[in-house]
């Protein structure tokens, strides 16, 4: 039981994604490209194949990375102490990768897109204290307007106990 | 041409992490488990499938992970400035997870194995000043005896011009 729930937050928390990975206009709200992301902390990975209802939208393999202040949240979130608020400034990076396949093994192609959740309480209170971005890989321009970042918070109230974080820290 | 050789490279450390990750006897060489390597950086992750040579020895999901010692030596075969040199405590982290398969999605499992590469010039001095073991993720034992390492540094001499790691920082 407890585990169909966490399967169902996981797939809101990709259909979430999905949805803000339809590039639908540049947009400029003011999350930042995550420089130097690739030396955050790694969350998590997982890879989403043909066949998967997500596929077309972020298809491939992906880790998660945060910073420091967003590991102090996954790590509240673990200790389960009351209610979990990640600090401002906090943010973490869904890294979405080409797998590629052949002799069988699955290894990391080229990047297709940097999904970004940056807090900040008061820049981004009508979203729960966090922007939403997708950037393009090759330029870094920004994929999202603001009615695709709504849609992005609308699907992450299901993990509002969690500061509407889906994701979890593997040991 | 350059691709097959980098291929044959990659077999090579696959196949010497195989022999390590038979355990042989119980060993203690002073390489110590690496405590917190979890928040190392990520410096690059791969499945092997069912099918591939290795998949008896190291078949799931591998993440690498390196401290910031072994970082810059990354940068060095990047930079690809001369005779690459990891200094002194350089930690590689290879962490052997399962991959557990279904709904057309991998997700991470339970820990198979830490294996480590740890460099200390002096101490590891008859195996090119790298330190290697294979640690039981339960109880934290070292599985790999003399013998095993030797046979660790043997494959590893095939990259000895990058100081005998086989592995490339992914972007």
């Amino acid at each position: 039981m407890r585990l169909e729930w966490k399967n169902s937050l996981r797939v809101a928390a990709l259909a979430c994604i999905a949805s803000l990975a339809i590039p639908v206009a540049a947009g400029d709200d003011g999350v930042r490209y995550p420089e130097g992301f690739r030396l955050f902390d790694h969350v998590k990975s997982m890879i989403i194949e043909a066949g998967h209802p997500l596929f077309e939208a972020v298809g491939g393999l992906h880790h998660l990375y945060a910073n420091k202040r967003a590991m102090d949240g996954y790590a509240a979130i673990e200790a389960a102490n009351g209610t979990v608020r990640f600090k401002d400034r906090s943010v973490i990076v869904f890294d979405l990768l080409q797998d590629v396949r052949g002799g069988n093994a699955i290894v990391e192609g080229a990047r297709k897109a940097v999904i970004v959740m940056e807090k900040d309480d008061k820049a981004y209170a009508d979203t729960g204290g966090w922007g939403f971005q997708v950037f393009d890989p090759a330029n870094r321009t920004p994929l999202l307007d603001k009615a695709a970042q709504a849609q992005c918070f609308a699907c992450h109230q299901a993990a509002a106990s969690t500061d509407f974080v889906f994701s979890r820290l593997r040991p």
